[in-house]
């Protein structure tokens, strides 16, 4: 089991993004810049923010993103769905169907107890991921927070926020 | 994130060498035609639960797998992490250390907050595989059974039990 590289750049470029002054947004190329990870490749992450809602996306020339919601209402389970997509982990391909001499169909109008058992599971990880909003985690950085993390993207924010609503 | 097709195909297997009277094995062939699937593939898995001591494999022509230790005392923890391996779903690449101008190492000290909260939620998913037992699973597999799941069991374990002690 493995969850792809998206969803630790997808839940920083979030973090940051809620650092980020109201009217800035950060270009695609600059979150990737800041976390040293592919452009291509968190510009799809990113693409599945918005599509679910959690970022928004502004275009043209002085474009980029910004949170769509509030830090307190986007959970991690929020995130991790929007880039991995809400299938679960465990998928039944329903073996106990296969075979010779196949019982019959009134058998399998129950979930079988595997897949049940693997699906509460399941339940249970996004359960865990979705009692964490960003305002936590963000808490929790400014907490162990001496000043230096802040004004390292304070100072990143001076050379790459854009204000799509300014005059250029 | 996904779980492989391998984890289905081992929970079940290990539930069908449950119910194998003592003595008993199956080959991975038979394994495999009981639930449909490619044998070579099957056989990977069952080295996986060997190796975890899940199964014992038989080696010689009438060799096959019967279960190392009782149902009550294998978990679908214990099974999962044979077939897919030890590490958690998600793999902190450290990306807050990279960008421009990155802070002192003494900030990276803690595990960040990121990595560790969705260590949590593995955790809770893996204390959820850790409660259930494969003789609960067999239960409640036999609370729903008239019957006729236990005989085709036994009409396929007598068309392909092996008996490795006796004599050919
Ligand atoms: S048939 Fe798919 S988990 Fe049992
Ligand atoms: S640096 Fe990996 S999760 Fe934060």
């Amino acid at each position: 089991m493995k969850l792809g590289d998206g969803v630790e750049q997808a839940i920083h470029s979030v973090t940051l993004l809620a650092a980020l002054p109201a009217e800035g947004v950060l270009s695609a190329a600059a979150l990737a810049e800041f976390y040293g990870v592919s452009t291509s490749y968190l510009l799809k992450h990113l693409q599945a923010l918005s599509g679910a809602g959690i970022v928004h996306a502004v275009s043209g020339p002085s474009g980029g993103y910004r949170l769509a919601k509030t830090p307190e209402k986007i959970t991690l389970l929020d995130i991790v769905l929007a880039v991995e997509g809400p299938e679960p982990a465990f998928r039944c391909k329903e073996i106990r169907r296969n075979g010779p001499k196949p019982l019959a169909k009134r058998y399998f109008k129950a979930p079988c107890q595997v897949n049940a058992a693997m699906l509460r599971a399941e339940q249970a990880y996004r359960q865990a991921l979705r009692a964490v909003t960003v305002a936590q985690l963000i808490a929790e950085v400014k907490s162990d927070d001496d000043g230096s993390i802040a004004r390292r993207s304070c100072a990143f924010f001076d050379q790459n926020m854009r204000q799509p609503g300014s005059k250029p």
